[in-house]
């Protein structure tokens, strides 16, 4: 199953650099190496040398010197990816790292594929697959919260919980099993009641994390933010203004549940991610009539809604378009009032604002985005909103899309064992469905799977990873 | 006069990519990565470590993973700035690279100046000042001929060629100056005819380097070519055509003296530069009226013109606009005569251009540019044309805008020296020509040079380099 090849690639970023580094693995990495490198101790060969060492030298084609390189070796197991690593620092002129990869190439390298590194770290069990799916996920992070994330989950933190559940479950079957073995003397070696308080806390555990991928997912590509009102109350003054708070606006963010974005913004090291709510915005008028099902579906995507009013209006205008958005909210999502134009606003309105009964998952602002008046107030309940901050401390969460269709899978697989356990199921229909949750949770770090689910995996890979 | 403090800078290209490489130079490189990198092995500090090895562990950043890394240790004097190097080779995210960064900042470190890190390696004697400067061609070269021509000047090529001359001159000076020692006595050490054979001999060697930046600079910054002709007679379907050759255009050249460019192309390794001759071709249906000084300038500047002809045209108005090219040109400028149009070309006048008398800096070439008929052997003209080829085994070409204007004085110097032995001027004079022109060869090998020098040169550098 292992392709021992030798493969290549340009680790580094692409274009010119001071350095570069070219990665050659594989079970000839060094050989493919010592063809092209010569070191000023003419009949010095990188074969010889100790692992994990630096060597200074030229990278030679046809006797033609392409560069001066350093040559970092690293040999198997004790690598990324398991096997003999060279890496080749050299300067970083496009046209030089060209050519080094195919001066490799012509020695005995292939071009790497997507993530056939870290899918050779993981084949080689340096990583589980759970670990190999966060590589990408870190270099992709482009904010503080989403890189702890990512982190945790490449060294392991995910692994862990997934790896204990399952210890859990196996338990819990072996035990099931060898009532199987003994059915006919009709015996219960898993005490009912014990299986049943397991399989809840299994149960509660699969929930909690099925349920963190809403803020694992908004954490990692951004929390979405749905900016709502009627025309004219400051939406677009105030979404400018919120861009430019935090100057570094992401383009380039590797998700897995992309929509249509508008704008993704860095704020105090969260990403926001503010929905095109243009379908909104031209229905505004009529909020009543809204039932288009496209915008229905944008104001669904949101984990925070901003509602942003005018305190110029009268106060039963203002309540009655708080009270419509209100209804269309779900029990997940957080709605933060904005009162808007508050330099020029109808006391009346402001006063009643200031006394409105909210709810939890509701707040309520008032700014002057003209102005740029309170937007850190604002910004300070969208980051508590969701609160990323307890997020960062909490070890599980999930982010990564494939982890939480298994593991709704496995949710409704142990639900079903639930039931079944209720409803007095015999043993061996418990174990099938055991075992089914087993599968799924396999696959999440990589002991169950198949060249299709690492195909689908590393193909979203950059080369070079 | 040294900067002993600890730079950093990310030294790859900017960017996410699947690795990054960080890297700090300076007296306390090893001690402020030793605040921040944890190995596994808890105990184990970078500072205890052999030079030239690798080791994994972690960055921190108050007890908070940053990255982990792998951190390649070099020890003065034996690194590229001849100081201690720690570097980190990092996940490529660009949030960890900004991280890593500000953490060796918080930890004694400085954000190092463009170019800083290979100014410590001319200050601390690593390399010569042209062979610094030529790291950043090495770095920016796009193609294979500049490319070469700068390895080769990095590699100490031009210094050598410099040195051997400032050796001669200065057993010259010696001479000299013993007989000033003895100067009341009337002797002459220094025999005026060995002394002239040497000075004509020095003459020549600083005539030629200086001859050869225009070559240099042609295969640095793109052969410049212009491409004349009257209207209609398919110049843009020919660039169009050339453009589309090789697909590599070159957008990013770190030129010394650039120009108003349309596109810079990279045909078969060679960078060529094809000038927007947008007013010659306004006015190329008075080609009699283009005394515009302006147009002029662009002609000039072009070390290969293509002169497009329409076959379709009678023999006489073909063989005028010949001429009238021909006119223009110096003695520099290589003329390739592009007969086009062929497919539809009056007989009579391609027989006529096919026994065109040609001088030695003249070629013609029949082509179709729509039908993209014999373009390649236009494309071997223009190549051959300008003897890269020939140029890439010569070891000295002068590619550096400083280097020439330094040969220009020394040119200058060693004239005035000449003159003076056949005017039989006395021995100081001879003496203070001499050592003038020492003084512009120092300055290119850096051996004489002032901060507003290196300023100078190492403020195009890129941070990181």
């Amino acid at each position: 199953m292992l392709d021992q090849s030798t493969i290549c690639a340009i680790s580094t970023s692409p274009g010119v650099g001071a350095i570069a580094v070219i990665r050659l693995s594989g079970s000839d990495a060094v050989v493919v190496a010592d063809k092209v490198f010569q070191s000023p101790k003419k009949d010095k060969k990188l074969a010889g040398q100790q692992p994990n060492t630096l060597h200074f030298g030229q990278i030679l084609s046809n006797h033609e010197i392409i560069d001066e390189v350093v040559v970092a070796l690293f040999r198997a197991p004790h690598s990324f990816t398991g096997e003999d690593i060279v890496e080749i620092s050299c300067h970083g002129s496009v046209f030089i790292q060209q050519k080094i990869l195919e001066v490799m190439i012509e020695n005995g390298a292939r071009m790497a594929l997507p993530g056939e590194f870290t899918q050779r770290a993981f084949l080689n069990g340096k990583m589980d697959l759970s670990q190999a799916e966060a590589v990408a996920d870190v270099i992709a992070s482009s904010n503080a919260a989403a890189h702890k994330l990512a982190m945790n989950q490449m060294r392991g933190g995910f692994s862990k919980e997934i790896n204990d559940l399952r210890e859990q479950l196996l338990h819990f079957t072996a035990m099931i099993e060898l009532e199987l073995d003994f059915s006919e003397e009709d015996v219960e070696f898993a005490d009912r009641t014990e299986l049943r308080k397991l399989t809840v806390k299994i149960e509660t555990l699969l929930r909690k994390l099925k349920k963190s991928f809403h803020l694992g997912n908004a954490i990692k590509n951004g929390i979405p933010v749905a900016i709502v009102g009627e025309t004219n109350v400051g939406k677009s003054t105030l979404l400018n203004a919120l861009l430019n708070e935090d100057k570094a606006i992401v383009s380039d963010i590797h998700g897995t549940t992309r929509d249509v974005i508008e704008d993704v913004v860095n704020i105090h090291g969260t990403a926001f991610r503010f929905f095109d709510t243009a379908g909104l915005r031209e229905t505004t008028d009529h909020i009543e009539t809204l039932g288009i099902e496209r915008t229905y579906n944008k104001l669904d995507l949101a984990a925070v809604v901003l509602l942003v009013v005018d305190t110029q209006n009268p106060y039963p205008i203002v309540f009655e378009r708080i009270n419509k958005i209100r209804k269309r909210l779900s029990s997940d999502q957080k709605l933060i009032i904005v009162a808007n134009k508050i330099d020029a606003g109808i006391q009346e309105t402001i006063q009643q604002l200031e006394i409105l009964d909210l709810t939890d998952d509701e707040k309520l602002v008032f700014i002057a985005a003209k102005q740029k008046k309170h937007l850190d107030e604002l910004i300070d309940l969208m980051i508590h909103s969701v609160n990323i901050e307890a997020a960062a401390h909490e070890d599980v969460i999930v982010t990564n899309a494939r982890h939480y269709e298994i593991l709704k899978n496995a949710h409704e697989a142990i639900i079903r064992v639930l039931t079944g356990l209720d409803s007095g199921i015999t043993g061996d229909f418990l174990a099938q469905d055991i075992r089914e949750c087993l599968h799924y949770l396999g696959e999440i770090t990589g002991e169950i799977t198949t060249h299709e689910v690492l195909g689908h995996i590393f193909k979203n890979f950059c080369i070079g990873k």
